[in-house]
């Protein structure tokens, strides 16, 4: 990291011309990502020059323009960015931005931003908010709250694997006041362990207020394994992250215990509305639940997979949110119920493992942030810190309540095909 | 649907002034989502008057500016978006877009561009890239090719169900006559069926080209149906899908049939470079892996997730290379796998479900389609169909391999901590 | 339930003939199940009547003597199995059993018995059990302790899921006075509640002392359902087992949760125990234990089958003591664990849900409790209860440790084959 | 293995006293394992011998009478059982054995004998089996069958992964007449490969005749790896297992891929003998089985137990057939459906992985032997080779939708607890 140095030369750099600078690069003076930082302010610069060095050494082009030259960098807030939320930086891709909604949420009505490519996604999450509304709306509940974080450690025998797992629970006190020490908000919940040989996981659950909170439990586990060594000194921690979290990987713990927040949505769905605006019959649709979410996931050997298309939804809103992308994976685990109650429809999604802040990662850029304060989560609450957080995991749940019951409606009235076709009207290959 | 008549109206909208405008949307004159059909090719136009729409009715703010202001629409190439890729538009999220290699992969040098906001995730890829490419770079094999798409149809009895299932055995002939009619390069390859009382879940795998493939499949599942319905007119189409697909959601049978390409890479690194780069040793990574991709995923219960954090390397390279964000889900499940070989580390991944195109879905973007073009993937490929698929799919592969390497170093040196809290300089809650 | 009657028709139906008797069954004058408690005590006769019936008209043979003929049923106590263990009685089936060790487990010598038919798994596991005691024996800790039962209740909206949730929670002390009502030694652990619609399920974990315990917290959950009701007057208890206990079915919540006794068994084999005893080098079974019973089973999509051949062991001692074989399914999850430490094997497994009892169930027969008291632990423990459960619960772990460290010897020796087609010497097909 | 030097001693040995022969054996004159070897044919002074040792060495008791005197081993037919399926043998344990039945399947009526401890399992088959005949009785269908065995290989590069993977594919004839050379029933249908890193895994399906066939497919697996290494002279196998069979643990391989014989059991019940005979209603026997079977075990993270009791049937058929125990970990999967038909009640299971025999393992031994007699299945089926193996699947299936059908129905009516108590009348602690 030659970092200090580069910036005592800042004045240096700026003073170079463009061709100067890629020369320093090439010649390993100037490190292909510290560009920004002998260049700054000046990052559209620093990001054009590096984009020269791509464009020359990495992948030249035979032809006249580069590729390259299409993906945009000019007008963009790089300040927020650099040091922060991407390295060696090259420009920046648009993702089309619609809107799904309002919905009628928990008496609230609430837009959906929703990031996407897929033709027909937005159109079809809009139709399902709108069959909601027509209903009466929908209503959620966040069951349970708490970012995990699981380090391994490596004990010296057997006896210590048990003292320690005993430790954890009876010593819980002492441990949370470790962890806490290192956090304004972050509350740990509880310590689950689970022991293979020698090797002891120790699942940290914490609240980590208006955060998603990965950062803020990794520090307070950091410093609860401080003390622990303090009462174990033999034991070695192997790494902060021993998978038994389980972070952006499909696991069924995350599925049975939860990540984030546990929320489930529901919506009754009057009958006639089912009938009229989404052109099926009750028992199609809730039949038809059982047949493809229930058992066809169960033939695929799938754990916490009982949906539609949760992931649509989820990914759409989490990358217009300023959200993780890669936590898709676990904050996309849903199961969808379908009941027939009277002559209407129950529809309720349970998705245990919703990832979400409205606080630090991408949340805090221009774009992002704009998109959350229309849902009136930008940022912390000062007031009840946690509750923006919890109103991004209801509308995702709101949401992906409104995906399913369009889809699924859509399936059992057979026109999903014809539907898609003509939304991706690209002449397919 | 009041498509025809808007056409028609065209004229007449784009002569209205956008208060005009807006009044006729509120009183439902014209759809909330036909806006653009009505002022095309005026795309600016129509979404600045679906966010003032937003902006009044849908969540409307107290402060001079609407949040929704900041969020950019102007200067996009929304043409290639309207009626394909995204409905109600109201702007664009700009994600910013880093580089890292270039790697060695297959002999080539290649460029990895990944869009994300999670700091310090490119610089670790780039890492691994470097470690990689000072021990002679890493290869990849496509071991399978193959889209997947699995109606449900419910037949009549049990003697049903068993006879439909060995007509697709040994009239596969047929059914792939059937499918192929409905494509020029989609080809067939096999249909793996499951019963569960009177429901047949039907897998269809077709090669697809340099498509991702999931709308050619579909058109080829619905032929192919209908030809199964001549066979058995009782049986009755439940869904095109029926999730034993399974899209989009965790599931063993991806795992352990694939979907999309399944594909391996493998790098050696030698022990100086472990050593001087990656600042461990190869005994302490090697035996992370086990404790903690493997063994400590195994007790998390997961099916696929053994690896340290495939899921961030795709979600970055699909979101730059305009892959569908959702379908991460299966893409990033990974084994990664270390060993020592003399003195050198071998890693590998194995990756059985990327599903990836060079053509279709959001490739078809301008950003995200110059970034395949940056990495020789931009389109199909005339001479040999599906090899551009294939490149990004070992791309991706070669991604992860980096990432891994990078990250289980940084876990097994000890530093991830101090690297991630340094990258993500903003104060933490 | 002709009961009543029955019995007070005892000594009539004894005074009967056989062919008689029979003819009354025939006619269903004496129900066919109820014939033993229509000639109690004199079992052997009853039992012999319905295998004339079962001869006569469910199977008949066209040979002289019938097949029944062979399967034994006289000079065995059926005072203890009617009406208790098994209806319809026809006989009974002998299985072998061998025994193996005796293994020093916690310092003690305890003999392994073994009820099977798979010829080598004794041989194998006296094996190990002979190169763990060159070494210095093994050593068990049970981690944790609690069986479980989870009725699904139905509620009336989301709300009153969230409220019965919490109530769960909050008033936990009431359920479990509710619970403990029931019991002597039951004592309610935890109650764990999922959310599905309105579908609510609640997990609860309790010590039930020495017994496996399935029918006390039946019983237990039957009365603190009851006390639920009075609280939420709406709900509907569906079924006292919502799957989501889970019983006697693979589950990942047994193998995180785990269920009956957690165990951890381990021993440092000696290398040169290694190389002589078991014919193989700690270096290739460490690494055929990573790639078989680690990589192998995650390729395979396991979940908590990470061992080479635990339900084998399982089984053979399930039988031999009286547990209940059906439990294989989840007691013989099982992760084995190697690592060279020194030049000598440590080796360990990890069984999380270990279901057994020394009371109740099998454990009353004659042989069965016979072979709990060679391992001491056949009835109740009165000084401390549960503790021969738990004893139980160790001699399988170590059985398990012994089975898993010869077999894995085996095949990294490369002579498994040979072995085990010298023991099934009879001729193959 | 002093095996030769005892044969000829035999009539050295029986000419000693049985002390002499004790102390032999402690003396390590004469191996613990190989008395009867030493005795024979006189097995049963060879068992009492090392009773005597167990009793004296292993858990000596202080009361007059040993626990193991209660274990029976005289007048047993131990020819069978001697080097064949058993080691170091001290005695059997009986398991009662009950009738089911008979059910009418396929247009016949079976007996389902069931050797258990579980009180009211039997008369719970028995009562579903009543209601099924009621009806006309079940159906049933084998879709598929094979055993398998996964060798794991070593290769020398990502390349040969690739090339060993393709010549699976190509050359499958080769592999096939290899492995075809070693059995005379055995016939190889598939070879499925996995690849981690450098080891690949190699999933042979083999029809196996009569038998269950783990030893006949282990042999020829042997075969057909010395042929691939012909090819690929550098490959190393490291175990004829590598747990992708996968055996006796849980896998969704098996669910997914089947394993043995892929059975679905199907039977359509009267809406009258469903209210008069199960004693609840069709609508909701059908809504439990949504909301245990289906989601219960959804939220329990199961892969393949979307069932209510499968396991206790399996377990107590395959005890009393001579089948595997340890087998049911796999072979109880099964997924229960239940709908509406009209007024009626159509149930079905499917269960991919039935692993059954009529010839070898326990189905040799004379009660077991005579039980399949019973059901018309004893030993190979001359005229259609593998037929009684298929049949013994079949009368599995039937008895496992008798189960579902009987406890799902006791659950819905609400009496499961009562039922339960009443047939365990022993006073629980």
């Amino acid at each position: 990291m030659m970092r200090m140095s580069q910036i005592l030369q800042k004045t240096k750099w700026a003073a170079l011309s463009n061709a100067e600078i890629m020369k320093a690069v090439e010649e390993k003076q100037l490190a292909f990502y510290a560009i920004e930082q002998a260049l700054a302010p000046d990052y559209d610069r620093a990001i054009e020059i590096r984009r020269d060095i791509v464009k020359k050494n990495w992948c030249p082009s035979s032809k006249p323009s580069h590729p390259l030259d299409a993906v945009p960098f000019q007008n963009y807030n790089w300040e927020k960015v650099v040091g922060q939320s991407c390295e060696n930086i090259i420009g920046y891709v648009p993702i089309p931005v619609g809107v799904a909604g309002p919905l009628l949420l928990d008496g609230n009505r609430v837009s959906i931003p929703m990031a996407t490519t897929e033709g027909a996604l937005i159109a079809s999450t809009h139709r399902g908010a709108s069959a909601i509304n027509s209903s009466g709306g929908c209503k959620t509940s966040v069951l349970k709250e708490g970012m995990t974080r699981a380090p391994v450690v490596e004990v010296s025998s057997l006896e210590e694997a048990a003292a320690l797992t005993k430790f954890c629970e009876e010593n819980f006190a002492v441990l949370k006041a470790a962890f806490e020490s290192t956090t304004r908000f972050g509350k740990l919940n509880s310590i689950k362990t689970a022991v293979a040989g020698r090797k002891v996981y120790l699942r940290f659950t914490a609240f980590t207020g208006d955060a998603m909170g990965m950062n803020m439990i990794t520090k307070g586990c950091d410093k609860a394994l401080e003390t622990l060594k303090e009462h174990f000194p033999s034991i070695r921690v192997l790494a902060l992250s021993g998978n038994y979290c389980t972070d952006k990987k499909p696991s069924a713990i995350n599925w049975i215990e939860g990540r984030g927040k546990t929320v489930i949505a529901e919506a009754v769905i009057k009958s006639d509305v089912v009938l009229k605006t989404l052109k099926c019959s009750v028992d199609d649709i809730v039949s038809l639940n059982v047949d493809k979410n229930l058992i066809g996931s169960a033939m695929a050997g799938s754990v916490g997979g009982f949906n539609a298309h949760a992931a649509n939804v989820v990914a759409a809103v989490y990358i217009a949110l300023g959200q993780d992308p890669a936590q898709v994976v676990e904050s996309a685990t849903c199961i969808t119920t379908m009941n027939k109650v009277g002559e209407d429809l129950l529809i309720s999604v349970t998705m245990p493992s919703i990832e979400v802040g409205a606080v630090g990662g991408g949340t805090g850029l221009t774009s992002q942030r704009a998109l959350l304060e229309c849902i009136n989560c930008g940022g912390a609450n000062e007031a009840e810190p946690g509750a923006n957080a919890r109103q991004v995991a209801r509308v995702v749940a709101g949401a992906v309540l409104c995906g399913e019951l369009s889809l699924m409606a859509g399936l059992a009235a057979g026109h999903l095909l014809s539907a898609h076709m003509n939304l991706n009207r690209k002449p397919q290959q």
